[in-house]
């Protein structure tokens, strides 16, 4: 199985909650939307909003053990500098504010917000992991 | 904000067993480890494995509340005969079959198995996503 992960997808409340953080706010570009699903072209992968009982019923879970996810979405940065009005823009878009932005242990510089169903995003400056041109990153 | 993820984190209870399952069982190759995460290159992004305290610690969550998550991973493949034997290789690993794989209503084929935290993985092939050469994806 390659090492590749080809789509993320987000079980969401409210596609009309979500859309207003995540277009509205971050200023994301859908590739796709209907009434159930919303689809990001994301660098080479795909990144989706689906809602929540739908994408419980896609693998059969139940919707009602659905908990605050044990999962972290990284979004890494060219500049420590670029952390803060980041963070700040979630902000205003919605998210809460789950760390403010600081020094961490490993070097570099980072914060977490949550969007509005609760999953962490990491703002992140990483020293050590320089985002290509492209946006895509690599670990050296 | 780039309409990117750089990373994708799960909190996992174990790294031995979350190893057994990626490394030994799915064929997957660390770029870094160390006694509380595992990183893979993924294409142009991150894939790590985090204990899952340290990871609610990394956000301020609280591990007690981290349920089951509501969100699934896709994994895209270029023909639909590479489905099944996919499902059947994450079995042997030791994953839960969530969905037998079958023909889905958007015209593809595709089935879903939880790794050994429960995070649900999609295993499909979708006739209008070909992933390409370099096994990035792009939606049409």
């Amino acid at each position: 199985m390659d090492q590749r992960i080809s789509v993320v997808t987000l079980g969401v409340k409210s596609l009309e909650i979500s859309r207003k953080f995540y277009v509205d706010g971050l200023g994301w570009t859908p590739a796709f939307e209907n009434e159930e699903i919303i689809f990001f072209q994301a660098g080479g992968m795909v990144f989706a909003l689906f809602l929540r009982d739908q994408l419980a019923a896609d693998f059969q879970a139940d919707p009602a053990t659905f908990g605050q996810a044990a999962i972290a979405l990284g979004h890494n940065v060219r500049e420590k500098g670029q952390v803060d009005p980041l963070m700040q823009r979630a902000a205003a878009a919605g998210a809460k504010i789950l760390k403010p932005a600081r020094e961490a242990p490993w070097g570099g510089y980072s914060g977490y917000f949550a969007d509005p169903d609760g999953f962490a995003w990491e703002i992140a400056w990483n020293p050590d992991w320089h985002p290509a041109t492209d946006g895509s990153i690599s670990i050296r």
